[in-house]
């Protein structure tokens, strides 16, 4: 028998540091709502759309096909080499199929990124306000989240790279950044991402980017990406998603984009975490990616009009006072005297039935503020700022 | 700047026990046959069949529905009740839905039980020969694995539960047994399992049972499982997956059946893991439980064929001995002389062009042995065990 005893369990007998994580104050929110029938809900980042019937047809006709049977851990050659294609095209730069890993969702990969590079004795350095997935995928792994938080300051949202940098030391493994930004919208600009690099590279820490939203940009055709920056060996790990750019939430289908030496190394974790995404939902994403432009173009110049309305509507009411976003789908504005936005959403659903994510959901940088997911047609979204307005009157 | 620098990293910049994880022996053996045409392979555990056409028929329906979005983390609600239903059912005994989750595979499921419940400083438990995926995820959470093989005894493969028992101390933080069991076949007896949960319940240990070929049993309708016995509370974790009885390896669909109390804290680690099983594989989950009882039964007869002719003809070739199977789709015998496994079955698939898996890709126990997947065509499985024959001559 040995002497020493397991690490201390929570109460339900699982470790400690996952009976800790917090649960979603979205979730909590949308949990408040959930009996009420007649609530307009703008609290989860979802497209409202479903996915293009071409891109369903063609997942059932790989499945009538007989496509139903696992994949290289990889993921199919045929996907890995259309991925790599249009992420060259993309980002105006070679990116080869070797730096490819497709995963069961871009969740999958955030998660997998962090338990190959993550342990207990390391910190990761993580911009806020944050998606807070990549703070607790840190977390999950043992590792010391570090948040950095973003400056609402007059111009716009603001990234403070003295202080990112300040808060990296010896044991510092990562520095994950989101932009475009869930939920500021903020997008980085190719000379703070260039900063970054620099400093990652002389201290061998590695970049881990969020680029779910890089297609939903209104400034330019596409957000800058490290991967117009970073050579093939830079510790850069790019985190993709088919989910916002075709609609594809519910397909659970994303994609790594790696060193060529790390790449070999996730691959073989894949196999530990989901061992592969599914069979004919890549043979969907093929056609997504080559035949989807059209789709996205759409998507974007409905979101700027849905957007615009947004951010008009939201200016002119008390108390409010934001930034129009350049990136992603959501407004997140502050309220003046509003000091615990979790509470406050809470009763915005239960006396205006209008539903938003609370500030405070995406860390403590977000308290005092409130965000709400564009992605909607107009007529709904009119009338669910009607309810704000009157709500904040 | 901290004094103590990250833990050491490994030739791509990953953790070392990450980078030190072995890849799989199979995946070796498959490669060095990849480029000959002609090789009849039985080296993966994967149905030879499709999925039914019922079974895609309404993944494609639920699709074209606009089943395409986000689902609940712990999966759809009609989903979660049949599949407390079935496993009633099928356990004879009442399971309840709030004790379910759903997760994007049956690997994810085991990735997620771990990552919940081990630790660096804990040690797992683990019965092999075995898959060797259950002991890799073990370790990618830096807990120790610890492996207590089966015996190869005169009337079959054979537990020691002292040998099991003893391997445990004060940081053992779970058991994990497979049965019906990969690569083996050995069906565990309930009264093993009562056993060890008896002895689980005493030391406050978690059992993780990889139940996924529960349903392909040649001596009674369903092996036996922990389901049986255990009492909602007992530190049980269930793994299941669709993969192998409705022959749905490609679609990445499995489910967990948890205590009451551990449930909500998966639920919430599955947001942080992959989110969510994708919707319409969800909506077909249903089907195939709830209709697929007539596919399973045809399926577990097909096997048995397979099965008996296999054994049957491994039987009388020089140098094999094996047990009979009762569980699983594998024969696991054991070639007199054989020393290594690897280099023997990379020789077979280039000189006898048959591909077979070697039985020290399921841990050291495995050594001297060979795995062969009997879920094939007959006329197939005649031709490889025709090519085996002249090799062992």
């Amino acid at each position: 028998m040995a002497t020493t005893t397991a690490p201390a369990q929570g109460p339900a007998g699982a470790r400690q540091a996952v009976e800790r994580l917090p649960g979603s104050k979205i979730r909590e929110v949308a949990n408040a709502g959930m009996d009420l029938g007649d609530v307009l809900a703008f609290w989860f980042g979802e497209p409202d759309l479903p996915t293009p019937e071409f891109i369903c047809r063609a997942a059932a006709e790989a499945m009538a096909a007989g496509h139903t049977f696992y994949t290289a851990n990889r993921g199919l050659p045929e996907l890995r080499e259309a991925l790599a294609r249009y992420m060259s095209r993309l980002h105006g730069r070679a990116i080869g199929e070797e730096r490819i890993v497709v995963t069961a969702s871009g969740m999958a990969a955030v998660n997998l990124a962090q338990q190959v590079l993550a342990e207990a004795g390391d910190n990761v350095v993580v911009q806020g306000p944050i998606w807070p997935n990549l703070v607790a995928t840190v977390a999950l792994m043992g590792a010391e989240p570090r948040l950095v938080p973003l400056q609402f300051a007059n111009q716009g949202w603001r990234l403070d790279l003295d202080r990112l940098f300040a808060a990296c030391d010896a044991r510092t493994r990562a520095i994950v950044v989101n932009s475009p930004s869930n939920p500021t919208g903020w997008v980085m600009r190719p000379e703070e991402q260039r900063a970054i690099l620099d400093f990652a590279r002389k201290r061998g820490i590695w970049i881990i980017a969020d680029d779910v939203y890089v297609r939903l940009c209104y400034s330019r055709p596409v957000a800058p990406s490290f991967a117009e920056l970073a050579e093939p060996d830079d510790r850069v790990v790019l985190i993709n998603s088919f989910s916002k750019s075709w609609c594809m939430t519910g397909w659970r289908l994303g994609w790594l984009t790696l060193p060529p030496k790390l790449a070999p190394v996730v691959e073989r974790t894949v196999e530990f975490h989901h061992s592969c995404a599914a069979d004919f939902s890549q043979r969907a994403g093929i056609v997504a990616v080559e035949q989807g432009e059209p789709f996205v173009a759409d998507l974007v110049a409905r979101y700027r009009v849905a957007r615009d309305l947004a951010c008009e509507r939201l200016a002119a009411m008390p108390r409010v006072r934001l930034h129009v976003p350049d990136g992603a789908f959501y407004v997140f504005f502050q309220v003046a005297g509003m000091t615990d936005s979790l509470y406050f959403c809470k009763r915005l659903v239960r006396e205006a039935r209008v539903g938003l994510a609370p500030g405070a959901a995406f860390g403590p940088a977000g308290e005092g503020f409130i965000r709400l997911c564009f992605a909607s047609t107009l007529p709904r979204l009119d009338e669910g700022l009607a309810r704000l307005a009157r709500a904040l009157q």
